[in-house]
Order: C-alpha cells, then sequence, then structure tokens
C-alpha cells in the first residue's frame, strides 16, 4: 500500500499496470497450456517477488533466472525449481551448492566439456549431483553447440558419469527478437525446436538421458504452434511487454504494462521539444528500437493515465533530462504540456528500464491504492 | 577493506583504480587553479560519499549533483554547498527547502518564469530564500536560454522580488562530447564563457544582481585557456575517464580508472568469439563510442591487471552474457583466454555503467587489500 497517488509520486519512477501484467500473464499461460507443454517464467525481468509470485501460480516453480542473486532471492521466497539460464562460471559453482543445500533445486547450463568437468567435480566433491542442462545454439545468436557437435555427447558423459546429472538440452532463439511478425516468429520457434530435438536424440541415441527440453523466448513461446519433442517453455519480457516486443508484433502497445511517470521541467519552442526529468537514468541507455521500421527514440510519450500521445516520443537524454518532440518526418502537433505536467513513457526494453529502478509503483488492477513492490539487483 | 582480491572477486563486478582517479582529480584541480577559478566538481558519476571526498578536498563542497537523492545523501555526509543540476521540478520545492533547514545551501536551477514563479512562491511561504541560477543556452545542447532572450531579465525580476535568491546564471555547452581534439573542446569554453558573460551582463545591465557564473562540462573544463567573467568551472566525469572521453581526446585510455570485471564462460571458435559473464546489466546498455572514430563495442578488453588486449572489444549484449571478438576489420590474433579467464572491461560512459553496480571494489593507490565503497541511486 502507498499514501501516494500517480498525481503525487516523485519524479521519475516506475509504474506497473497490474491489469495489463495480469493480461500478459494470462495470455501466455494460456497459449501454453493449449499447447500441452509447462512454462517456465524468466524472472529478470520483474526482479521481484511480487512479480514472481504472480508469473508462478504454483508459487514453487519451474521458473527461471539471469544471475545467482535472482536465484538466491527467490529460493529464499519458497521457489524450489530454478534454471539459471547463464553458461555457468566456474567461480560461482560454490552458490550453487549452497542453493541444494539450502533446498532449491538449480539447474546450471553448460556448452563446453571444461564446464561440465567443473560441475562434475563440484557435485562428486559435495556429493550432491548439480542438475545441469547443455546448451543448443540453434541460430548463431550468442553461446550454445549446434546439434551436431559432437562435444554435446562428451559433455553429456562428463556430467553422467562424473556425478553430475544430465538434466537434457536448452535452447534459446534470441535472433527470433528481430522477427517481424508472428509466422517469422513461428520460424525461429521451429528453429529451436528442431535443433533442440536433434540434440536430445544425438544425446539418447548415444545411450544418455535427455529428460529436459527447454525451449523459449517471448516471440518464440507466443508463436509456436507445435511443441512436439519440447518439454518446457520459456519466456520473460512478456510479463511487461516493451516497445521492442510491439515493434515486432509480439504485443500491441497497449499490452505494455511498464512505464516511466516524469515530470515536465522546460520547453524549447525553437527547436519544438520540450524537457522532462525523465533521462537515461530512468529509461535506461536501451535503443532497441532504433534498428526497427518504427525508432521510438528513448520511449513513446503517453499522458498521466497511459494513453499514447500520437507521435511523441524521447528524441535524446542526457543522465537526468529527457527531450520530447515529434517523430521525425511526424506532422503532429505539439501538444500543449506546461511546465508540471505528469507524464508516461512507455519504454523500448522492459527489462532494462526496470533495471534501473529500486522499486515498482502498481496501479491495482482491482482499484484502490497504489501497491509499491520492491526489485532487486546485482549479481 | 575486504578480504577479496581480483582473483577471488564474484563476478561481474565493478573496480577503481585508485592511483589513476587520484590522478585524474588532481590534474583537473592543478588546472583550475592555474586559471584561477574554483571548481565545484560533480558528484552524479561516482554517486558514492567515498568518492565525494576524494573529490573535494576541503569537504563541504561545492558540489554539483543531478537528483536530490544526491543532495539527501551528499548533505548528511556534510555536504554544505550544492547545486541541483537539473532544471527543479515543481513538485521538489519542498525537498528543496527540507535540504536548507537542514543546514545544505542547495541551489536549484531554472530557465523559465514558471519555474521562477514556484521557486519565490516556496521561498516567500518559508521564508527561505533558495537561491537559483538561470540555466543558459550556449550550443543548442538541451535546456536554457539562449544570452538575448528577454525571459533571462524577466526570471532575474521573478526570483529578486518573490523572495528566492537570484544567484546567478550557470551554462553547460553538452556538445562539447562531441568535439574532438583539445582546439576544438577549447572553442566550446569559449563558446560557454561567452554566453555566459553575455547573460550575466544583460543581468546587470538591467539592476540585478549575478554573481555566480558557472561554467563547464569535463571537456571544456580541461580545454578552457581563459575564463574571464566565470566564477566557477564544473566537471563530473574526469574523476575516472570512460572510452567515449578518450575516443574525444579529453583522456587517454590509461587514465581511465573504472572497469568492470568479468570471467570467461564461453567460446564459439565457429564465430571467433568469445563468451563473458559481463552484459548490458553490468557494463551498461550505453554505446557512446558508435558515433566515434573508434567504435569500441561495449567495451575495451583488458587482462586481469587491467591492460588493454589489443583490438578485442564487447561486440554484443544481452542482459548478462557479453560476446568479446576482434574489433571489425581488425587482423590482431584472437589470444588464447581459457573458461574462467579473468579479465576487465573498459566502459564507453563511466556515469552509465557505475550506475548499474550496488558498490565498487577499489584497487588502494598505496597497496594494501581492496576497498569496498557503496554506490547510491534513486531519486
Amino acid at each position: 500500500m502507498s499514501t501516494q497517488s500517480l498525481a503525487t509520486l516523485m519524479t521519475p519512477c516506475l509504474i506497473v499496470d497490474e491489469a495489463r501484467m495480469t493480461r500478459n500473464i494470462e495470455r501466455l499461460a494460456a497459449h501454453a497450456a493449449s499447447l500441452g507443454v509447462p512454462l517456465r517464467p524468466h524472472l529478470k525481468t520483474g526482479k521481484s517477488v511480487e512479480v514472481a509470485r504472480r508469473m508462478l501460480p504454483g508459487g514453487t516453480g519451474p521458473a527461471m533466472v539471469s544471475t545467482l542473486a535472482e536465484a538466491e532471492v527467490f529460493a529464499a521466497a519458497g521457489i524450489r525449481d530454478i534454471t539459471y539460464g547463464v553458461g555457468i562460471a566456474l567461480n560461482k559453482l560454490d552458490r550453487v551448492l549452497d542453493l541444494h543445500r539450502a533446498g532449491c533445486r538449480l539447474t546450471v547450463l553448460v556448452d563446453s566439456a571444461a564446464q561440465a568437468r567443473a560441475v562434475a567435480d563440484a557435485s562428486a566433491r559435495a556429493g550432491i549431483a548439480i542438475p545441469a542442462l547443455i546448451e543448443i545454439d540453434s541460430d548463431g545468436h550468442r553461446s550454445g553447440l549446434v546439434p551436431d557437435d559432437p562435444e554435446i555427447i562428451e559433455i553429456g558423459r562428463i556430467l553422467q558419469d562424473g556425478g553430475a546429472e544430465l538434466a537434457g538440452v536448452l535452447c534459446h532463439a534470441g535472433q527470433s527478437y528481430g522477427a517481424v511478425g508472428r509466422a517469422a516468429q513461428a520460424k525461429f520457434a521451429e528453429v529451436e525446436r528442431t535443433a533442440l530435438v536433434a540434440a536430445a536424440e544425438a544425446l539418447r541415441g548415444a545411450g544418455l538421458p535427455c529428460p529436459v527440453v527447454s525451449a523459449g523466448s517471448t516471440p518464440t513461446a507466443h508463436a509456436a504452434t507445435d511443441l512436439t519433442g519440447v518439454t518446457e517453455l520459456r519466456a520473460g519480457v512478456y510479463v511487461f511487454f516493451d516497445l521492442v516486443m510491439a515493434g515486432i508484433g509480439a504485443c500491441a502497445v497497449d499490452d505494455i504494462a511498464l512505464s516511466v511517470l516524469t515530470t515536465v521541467i522546460g520547453h524549447q519552442p525553437a527547436r519544438g521539444s520540450i524537457m522532462i526529468d525523465a533521462g537515461w537514468m530512468a529509461l535506461s541507455r536501451d535503443r532497441g528500437t532504433a534498428a526497427q521500421e518504427l525508432d521510438q527514440g528513448y520511449g513513446l510519450v503517453c499522458d498521466e493515465a497511459g494513453r499514447p500521445i500520437p507521435d511523441l516520443i524521447v528524441t535524446q537524454t542526457s543522465q537526468e533530462h529527457g527531450t520530447i518532440a515529434a517523430r521525425p518526418g511526424s506532422d503532429a502537433a505539439m501538444p500543449d504540456l506546461p511546465i508540471g505536467t505528469r507524464l508516461r513513457i512507455l519504454p523500448n526494453h522492459a527489462c532494462a528500464t526496470a533495471s534501473q529502478h529500486g522499486e515498482y509503483h502498481v496501479i491495482p488492477k482491482d482499484g484502490g491504492p497504489l501497491m509499491e513492490w520492491p526489485r532487486f539487483g546485482g549479481w
């Protein structure tokens, strides 16, 4: 609870529209259910126990995280089945073991024999079989092994024979973030699925187990129509969505549940621009829409109620200054926004913008006073 | 103090080289002294009481901040003369008054009659004459009034007659961040000075006081050779410097005192790339060198001791993954960096990268164990 309202909150600050967030969560849950595949929500966008509780109906998982700090906070909040989605650094294995000792089944990710050996050695020393997934690369995006790489079998054997637990394979088709439209995203979902199934079959053909076949990204999870052979589906940014996701058609602008509340602090009529008190510190430096058909600058300007103002975007940022102006090429009239006017900015990238803030101010879906939900960061 | 060393710190984390930081602080202090103008260091880069203490030899100011949260933390730490360098939002005046009541002389910035009226009204109501500077625009960068704008006199009269304190004029030639080389930066210093002196003369000619004539940015502060008529010089990012500043010749690469410690977590030999556990969450999304002659990607890769590895940069980032590879077009040999190797990344933009972290791990200039200095954020 909070005694503040949108009209009294100190600016800049982070706003969540709980009704939209709930709709986003329910939509993907229904889609995953229709495909018959359990969902493993990624908690890295929210970094909040309150958001996590709403993404995980059972409250204990399965869940995905991007840092061990997230795993530790969420394990302490009762989540018991967590996959850490970044290739394990050897210096982090002691913390992985501590999470297991605390009752959390933390699964790690490997894509090299060197990591597999370290995971197996740590498992054997501790007498705790750390579950590990082998990361598969389906699209040349960043990490992982291509499905026919013989190192997959080598890693599987090292884990299995060395005292760890070979949990299966995982793939993230990161290039799907550049695929515009449902059909193009569905193709990436099939690219993910095909790569995973091939790798799983390679492991099984070598006499190794592969119980988990984990696929997903927000675009592919929403677009997938056939997940034969896949055992779990992952997605994260869908909880809030953002302008990058709207730009590729993975959501509508009015699905975006996250915004930054800001105040008008000045005018530059000669340049047709207005200054606000949200710079890149509040909005992040993310310019993810710069490469899209519709460049949204540092964010799309809405009124205090969250309604977009046609063609008005944040064109430039300093650390604590934002400049808003009509989108280049637009002939939309500049609205009258006196000093003191409160606006909301929809972000390019929800994960990046949220990470600039220490808490969410949440507009409850059922009305009533704002709620304040803490966020955390760090590693 | 810390029981950690560079070899044992959990990655990713933020490293400060205190010897370089001290050299940067002393160099600008000497230059300002040679020009006969007092320095008002900007504390927004460090956001740390420990860093502030080293930037402010007397310990009480003058200092500059970019948020009221900074003003409140630094005032509590004993700094008594602070200028808040973002045009004042009307909803923040109660906090400004509270800082005055707590013994901190906080000066605000205005560039409109509407703000001036609000500052004067708040001053009159509280019986505290809030000092206000009028922001002058010398280069069309973001906010401020051009020197011959008659609103300057109007604002001066509103402040003076309404119960506030007309403290003077302030200018920040933000376009100087794009000026390459000392000579080009010196021209911007002169642009700042000329605009300020004209505005100050306009105020004085109208019978109004203008005791403070405040100029500066890191590039112009270092390049200025004549500050006649200027009463104080401001700069901030010079405390750490960064690749953007090196790219315009405002510092050398080996002046950069800030880096992110990271660990190698994977290899993609087919693509000539290496994965590290520092993504944009640790490095920030800032791509300030993208528009410079030498694009440094998301940062320049150094060994654990901080020595740059020729032509190796962070070419791509996800939230918690960084991809390092040879700079496009380079024929530098890829070094052998086994999984587990620790590296340090020099940042594009020190303010942005530091803001992603909760603390600094400091290599002391006089040797001995690492120190840990907390950082803060928020508004």
